[in-house]
């Protein structure tokens, strides 16, 4: 079924103990679709630009099967610039600049041929925003899945809660829920969560993994242990873009099956923190997925038999 | 097949934001031994007290078939007492009181009958001591497992090293494996590390779950999600305890039986925490063992047919 992902497309300069990068291809948005396209060749983009953002990155999207019709390109505006430094342990990171550009004024409009999407991912973007993609849906999709950051926790929590209230998954970090629920046990946090309206709450934990509530059950996905992480930069979009684009594919939203959609989505993870911004998500093959999926596999699989 | 444990018995005095105790039963072997006879009816306790320690406590380990032949008590002295307080996080915690008294002088004798013990579980201690354990066995066991902290990383790094060469598992928490490695990425801390003896690493992250290193291989097993920690001391015994408890008596020391030792250890230390000191691994049926250890199951396990 097709995958309706809204977001951010931005340039990145990003600065980790391993290097450093000029204005690189970034944005939740940018790291969902790519993600996404190596599950289902039916990712649909809506998302704003400048007149400075290169045509082959647009192509490069295009190539992995993401249809472009609905990212704006707005003349004599520039995109969307964000740069970090990520600390040593590289779990928390500094904001250089933030240049919101076409960001400030954004007015998402989802093309008529997008309007009967069954799966909607809702990337981190001002909760207003969020809402007026789902109004302008000609049905309530099958599924919608939300990020958000404490950012908007801070400084939108009213109207967060409304897009809360319209979405079936939300996906935030620990320190998120925590803020959210005012509760430190993430257990007492994803109960109160999942009263405000997602009846799906994935607590991403980073380096430690994932864990998926749904009423009284818990599901956790561990992240792989590498040797280095090169750039967390989008690892938890492409973790989105990963569950998404298979829920999509599938068209099974049982929790059964959130559970594989969720070590797909640790999978592009892994991927993506191995090097700079978006480029280990460009062109994976099969065979590469394949055997990082068995990898977690064999991470976590025992076999105990109770009597 | 027999179990030896080594380690501490103590007296504790712990606070943590759901309240206070006043000196009650703790020490790496307490914990350990407890967990351990979950599984095994062998295990062997060598350790020191005072005269101030109750034999009250000595039959509840009895009741748990814990020999305590080699429990010493020395007459006029008093047993090592440790005091402290855990932060809001309960990942961290500030020593209040530390009074070694019967550790000062510890002079460890393992029993005649518990010489020829194929399993050894040397819990936190001065290394000197750990390797005096060794040197008594009448032959090498089939599997020494030890424990440490980073506080004899600080003191005693050349006796620690010596110790290392000695034995085949080595548990010690994230924190503790970067500072001996040096190494900041885990994976990266792992090989080094094994590299100084052990052939097998288990690197403990609390909340997180812990990590089994074996050559190329790994395994992760989570914690438990829980609704409060109520009191983090003795988790890691309790994990090491259930985890040689199990590989005792199963006495099958092969990787895939370490993930299933793993598990067990976890479900123990989860055990551990839910109540303050040894309390909730004192009388555990074994349907709540059951029942457990099923939870873990039930929080990992997913099923992906890859083609």
């Amino acid at each position: 079924m097709s995958l309706l992902v809204i977001g951010t497309v931005a340039f990145d300069a990003i600065e980790t103990p391993f290097g450093k990068t000029d204005k690189i291809l970034g944005g939740a948005a940018t790291y969902i679709s790519l993600a996404a396209s190596y599950f289902t060749k039916k990712v649909n983009l809506v998302s704003v630009v400048g007149e400075d953002f290169p045509v082959s990155n647009i192509s490069m999207l295009q190539k992995h099967c993401v249809n472009t019709d609905g990212l704006q390109v707005l003349k004599g505006q520039k995109t969307f610039f964000w740069a970090g430094k990520y600390h040593n342990d590289m779990n928390t990171r500094d904001t250089i600049t933030t240049e919101l550009n076409v960001l400030e004024h954004f007015n998402p409009i989802v093309p008529e041929h997008y309007l009967d999407c069954e799966f909607l991912m809702l990337g981190n973007l001002v909760p207003k925003v969020q809402q007026q993609v789902i109004a302008q849906m000609k049905q309530r999709p099958k599924l919608i899945v939300m990020d958000t950051m404490n950012f908007w926790m801070d400084i939108a929590m009213n109207d967060l809660k409304e897009t809360l209230k319209m979405v079936d998954v939300l996906t935030i970090n620990d320190e998120e829920a925590r803020q959210l629920s005012g509760e430190y046990s993430l257990v007492k946090a994803a109960q109160k969560i999942m009263k405000m309206g997602p009846k799906f709450l994935i607590i991403k934990k980073g380096e430690h993994g994932a864990l998926l509530f749904h009423n009284e059950q818990v599901f956790f996905a561990p992240a792989l242990p590498l040797e280095d992480v090169f750039d967390p930069t989008g690892a938890g979009d492409s973790f989105a873009g990963g569950f998404i684009g298979y829920l999509a594919e599938t068209k099974d939203i049982s929790f059964d099956n959130m559970k594989r959609a969720i070590i797909f989505g640790s999978a592009m993870a892994s991927f993506c923190v191995e090097k700079f911004g978006t480029e280990k998500l460009i062109g994976l093959s099969q065979e590469q997925l394949d055997k990082r999926v068995q990898e977690f596999v064999d991470l976590v699989q025992f076999d105990i038999a109770l009597v």
